[in-house]
C-alpha cells in the first residue's frame, strides 16, 4: 500500500515475514488497530489489554510487551498528525504441520504505520447499514478478542460495499445482533443506550468500551442488552463505533430510517475530545 | 519446520512473503493439503476443483492455474515416497486498509512440500474423539470451502489434544454435528453410512467426497444425513477421513465406546488402494 510509512517484524524494519507463520496458515493470531493523533496513540492501554487478553485466550505466550511498546513509541515519533498503527501478533512460525500448536512456537509481531486522512465530513450526517446474511457462531473462547480469522468480516464488509452501505450488521446463532463487521453498534431505546453483549461472538471494540465508560460522566443511561434487527424499528437513535472512526450516527438500516438526534452527537463530540 | 523440502511463493523458491498479504491480515484466502504417494498427488483434480470453488465464493480472481499445476509437478518430481503438499492461495497484498477488498488485488500462491512419515499402525485400531465446546456459525457462502480463517479449528484441535483425543467433533448453530476439526465424520446406523451435510458450515473434505463416491461400487448404502452427538450412541461403526490419514476408525467419542466392525475396514482398504 502506497501510504505505508513504516513496518517492523519483530522489531526489524522489513516488509516480509516467514511463509510458515501460523497467522497466515491458520489465522492463528491477533491484531489491534490504533489511531495516532498528534503523535499520541489513542487508548493505548485498552488496546494492549485486549491484545493481552487475546493472547491468554489463544494460549499465545507473547512476552515481548516491552519491545512492542518501544516499537509503538518509535512509530508515534515518526507519525504524521493523523496516523493508523496496526499491531499483529501471531503464534509464530509453525513447528509442525496441522492445526494443533506445538506449544513451543515463538510469537511474532508485525507493526505497521500508515498515514491517515481525516474522515469525510459526510459521516457526521450518518451512514447506511445492511444486515449481513451470514450468522456468527457461538464461541465464548473467541468472543470479544480480535483474532486474525476474519473471513466472515471480510465477506460481510464486502456485502455492505456491494449494497452501497457503510458496514454490515452481523447476527449470532440466535439471530440477535452482535455488531457491525468493522464496528460495534449502539441503539438508544426508551431513554437507554443499548449495545449487544459480545460474550458469545463479536469483538469487544475499544471505542465500544470507551463509550460504555464515558456515558456515566455524561449522565446517559447505558447497558449491554440483547437486540434483534426488529428492535432497530424502535430506535430513537443509533450509532456505530470503532477506534478509527470514533462515533458515527446510523441513519438507515436496510430500508428502515433512524432518527438523528442529539445524544449521538453529544457522545461523538465528547469522545473526540478525550485527550488519549 | 525441519521437514520442509521446498517452498515456492508465486513460483519463486523462497521462505518469506509480503507482510501485507490479506491471508495473514484477515485469513482471506484458501488452502489445500494433498498427499503425494510415489511422486503422484492423490486426488489432485478434486483438490483443484475445491480450490477453484473457494476462489469463486470469495471472489478471489485466481488465474494462475497453469503455473500452480507446473509447481505441483515440480514438487512431485522431487518428492520422497510419501510427502505432503500444501497449497495456499490468498487474495494477495492489501491495496488498502480494512476488511473490504479493493477488487484489484493480485492473488498470491504459496506451495510447500514436506516429507511425510507413514501413519502409526495404531490408527487402524481406532481413535478417540471429543465433542468441541464451541459451535460453528451458519454461513452457506463459506461452508464447504477450505478458507484460511481457521482459529476455531485450531482451538478445537487443541481441545482434543488436551483431552488426549485424536480430533474434536464440531457442532453447528443447531447443535448438530458437522465434522471433526481436521476430519470429516461418517457414522454407520441401521445399515446406512451417514455423514453430516456441509452446506451451512464445515469443510467438504476431499476424502469425504471420495468415500461418498466409492461406496456405490462397494455396494454400501450412504447418504448425507443430519446427526447429533446423541446419534453416535446408535452407531454401529464410525470413522473419520481426511486427505492425509485416509479412513480411520473411531472407537470412542467422549465416554461412549463405538463398535469396530468391518465396513470401516473395507472402505479404508478400498480407498487406500485407489491409484490416485
Amino acid at each position: 500500500m502506497s501510504d505505508v510509512l513504516a513496518r517492523w517484524v519483530d522489531g526489524v524494519p522489513t516488509d516480509v515475514l516467514p511463509a510458515d507463520d501460523r497467522g497466515l496458515q491458520y489465522g492463528d493470531g491477533l491484531f489491534e488497530t490504533l489511531l495516532i493523533r498528534g503523535g499520541k496513540p489513542r487508548f493505548l492501554e485498552a488496546h494492549l489489554a485486549r491484545l493481552s487478553l487475546g493472547c491468554t485466550r489463544l494460549a499465545i505466550p507473547f512476552a515481548a510487551q516491552r519491545e512492542l511498546r518501544s516499537e509503538i513509541a518509535d512509530a508515534c515519533a515518526q507519525a504524521p498528525a493523523l496516523a493508523v498503527l496496526k499491531i499483529v501478533v501471531t503464534r509464530g512460525s509453525a513447528l509442525r504441520r496441522g492445526y494443533v500448536p506445538d506449544g513451543r512456537e515463538t510469537p511474532r509481531r508485525v507493526v505497521t504505520l500508515w498515514e491517515a486522512v481525516p474522515l469525510p465530513e459526510s459521516l457526521r450526517d450518518g451512514v447506511s447499514m445492511v444486515v449481513a446474511s451470514a450468522r456468527l457462531g457461538d464461541n465464548p473462547l473467541l468472543a470479544g478478542i480480535k483474532h486474525l480469522s476474519r473471513i466472515e468480516n471480510v465477506m460481510a464488509a464486502e456485502q455492505a460495499r456491494a449494497a452501497g452501505a457503510f458496514d454490515a450488521l452481523l447476527t449470532g446463532a440466535d439471530g440477535r445482533l452482535i455488531s457491525g463487521a468493522m464496528t460495534n453498534l449502539f441503539v438508544l431505546r426508551g431513554g437507554v443506550l443499548q449495545t449487544p453483549p459480545v460474550d458469545r461472538a463479536g469483538v469487544a471494540g475499544i471505542m465500544r468500551g470507551i463509550v460504555l465508560r464515558e456515558c456515566a460522566s455524561l449522565d446517559i443511561a447505558i447497558a449491554e442488552h440483547h437486540l434483534t434487527p426488529a428492535d432497530l424499528h424502535s430506535a430513537d437513535e443509533a450509532f456505530i463505533t470503532n477506534a478509527r472512526i470514533g462515533v458515527v450516527p446510523v441513519r438507515r438500516v436496510g430500508e428502515h430510517l433512524i432518527h438523528m438526534n442529539d445524544v449521538t452527537q453529544r457522545i461523538a463530540r465528547h469522545v473526540e475530545e478525550i485527550d488519549a
